[in-house]
């Protein structure tokens, strides 16, 4: 039977478990501490920075693959240079952890992107070379869900970040909405996609996805599709490929953001899709032939739920929304936490979001979500 | 947080693990080895006959519910005397465990059934109440998949079985075909259930479903489930009930069995429906609301998997059949055992089926799977 390691036991590792039950593949995690999302398979429980305890989970699997892009190179490295199978890749992985050498390999694959420009000084050339202030900064390693990510008006705005090291800038795109292309490959060449879904963030989070994202032209779809496939393909991505997107005014598309593992933006495919991108990762790093990605339904509205997703309160909420799917991730409250989400598919996306924000706003005790994460 | 034990470590253990994952449940499992089908959820490994072992299982848990019917009722009273909500009821339950008490329940509901008697002797009264030789004889306890069930043509072809206590003969009914009508119920009093599917049975063991049963007339559909709602309220019926019935050539339905528990031919439901019948079991025996069963898709098949069914062999289908989706019980191979099974959803049930028995047979290895269940 193949056993699959996962390193990581948050929410992504969670739900790859049902997708390896089906399968009939083994799944191990290694997860960060005793109550982690993923724990009913968590078979160590470690220090993902300690080469020592990684390598030995590694030796006991036949795939390492990820719950997050945290683990350190030189950890992976090892693990390879013993003979094991790591996907996606170490050198795919470093463009996940370092969003300078993402933006350099894609300026070298002529993908669009923001202008951008690393820094490690105060200077007037540097913002000129993303359009000038106002503009985006970012810590280049370890930034996630609107941390490490600032709109900056001067030099002041982001002092504190340069006497810790270089920065990278990128152009402030005056952009009409957010936009993510999940997709797939294996190591032995196929890539499958999904259609191209919508994001909508609340304060850098992401709220809702609209499932497929409504008013896309066909050209936008195929290069959005273009550019997952040679990112993929020329960069050795093993697994999900999330590529997350600013589409402009004018529908020119720009790289925003790369994730090489299942994504946010692709948790409504569970319900919509014939194949979940859990699945699908599991079958890509597996090297399995990758399943359909048709939709069983037109239209899916992925809604997050913030800070705790405990059982009784989606039992109240599913009194008044039957057709509503919830999945809890199973972790202790914290502020502005992702704790769970909520699908509903069908025919009509506009009529969907309504019931999906609802149901949501439900589950809070009747406030809507955007007032608030908490 | 709700904690569910289910005693018996089965394909329906191990596929109410996903459910409970999404619902934010802990799933505790009294299995019956280690290496049972839902080993990942298995908190205790045991013997479901001993009474202190399953007590002790019990007393863990919030909820406990069934794999299987084979827990002795006076266990389950047990629990039931200590307090433990048991679901179904052993009341209920105590139906799937003789089914001469079954026939007896139904017919005081006066529910359509093949005629039957109950005998422990030789004689000329008994054929003559269910119309005489050929009938079935069947053995009331502990049948099941077509053991436990004979054609019987003379007292000759039962005589070992007389022996041993009595047995239940009923009219051999000359049926056009198989039905199954999958519904459940919560404790407070919510009913709910699904288009009635069609059973294909091969050497007395469900080989293929269609989902929805081709052909149903609104009478017929609502005949059919007025007999679920009525037997799932007037016999206390908690959790997912499947009642397998006939379609006699004249078009009317006769009760066959009975199961209080996920059916296999409910298995179809996990794809086509918005609920599956796993999640519905859940939210029904922790008195949740019941989700939604509207399909996602107008035709599902589903074909089981005999003998074995592993990863490797799937992932040989898989390059041939991107639209199918497996489902592997992670079980030690044994001749005709059920070991996974098949699922493609679709518009056209006919297409649908030659694509699911071709994959099948794929598996096999190209031979197809009705010459034998090796």
């Amino acid at each position: 039977m193949t056993v699959v390691g996962v390193i990581g036991g948050g929410q992504l590792a969670r739900m790859m478990i049902p997708a390896a039950i089906n399968l009939g593949i083994e799944l191990r995690v290694f997860a960060e501490a005793e109550d982690s999302s993923a724990r009913i398979a968590a078979s160590t429980v470690g220090d993902y920075t300690d080469s020592d305890q990684v390598l030995a989970f590694a030796q006991s699997v036949d795939v390492i693959t990820f719950d997050h892009e945290h683990v350190p190179l030189e950890n992976l490295a090892r693990m390879v240079s013993d003979g094991i199978a790591v996907f996606p890749p170490p050198e795919a992985l470093a463009l996940t952890q370092d969003k300078t050498v993402m933006r350099a390999e894609l300026a070298r694959l002529d993908i669009p992107q923001p202008r951008w420009t690393a820094v490690d000084q105060e200077g007037p050339d540097a913002p000129e070379l993303v359009g000038g202030f106002p503009c985006i900064a970012k810590l280049p390693v370890g930034g996630y869900d609107g941390k490490g990510v600032r709109v900056i008006h001067s030099w002041n705005d982001v002092r504190d970040w340069l006497d810790r090291g270089p920065i990278l800038l990128e152009e402030l795109v005056s952009f009409r909405r957010e936009l993510s292309q999940l997709s797939a490959r294996r190591p032995s060449g196929g890539w499958s996609s999904w259609p191209l879904v919508e994001t909508r963030q609340d304060g850098g989070v992401c709220s809702v996805v609209v499932s497929p994202a409504p008013g896309i032209t066909k050209g936008q779809a195929a290069e959005a599709q273009d550019i997952a496939q040679r990112i993929a393909t020329k960069c050795n991505v093993v697994g999900v490929l999330a590529v997350e997107m600013f589409e402009n005014h004018d529908g020119r598309i720009l790289v925003n953001e790369l994730a090489m593992r299942p994504h946010n933006s692709g948790h409504v495919l569970t319900e919509q899709s014939v194949t979940s991108q859990f699945e699908q990762h599991l079958r890509a790093v597996t090297d399995m032939s990758l399943g359909s990605t048709e939709l069983r339904q037109p239209s899916g509205i992925m809604a997050n739920i913030f800070g705790g997703a405990p059982v009784e309160k989606w039992a109240a909420v599913s009194e008044q929304f039957p057709e509503v799917k919830f999945h809890s991730y199973q972790k202790a409250f914290r502020p502005g936490r992702k704790a769970g989400h909520l699908v509903v598919t069908g025919e009509n996306a506009t009529e969907l979001i309504v019931v999906a924000e609802k149901a949501r706003d439900t589950f809070k005790g009747g406030e809507p979500w955007e007032k608030s994460h908490e």
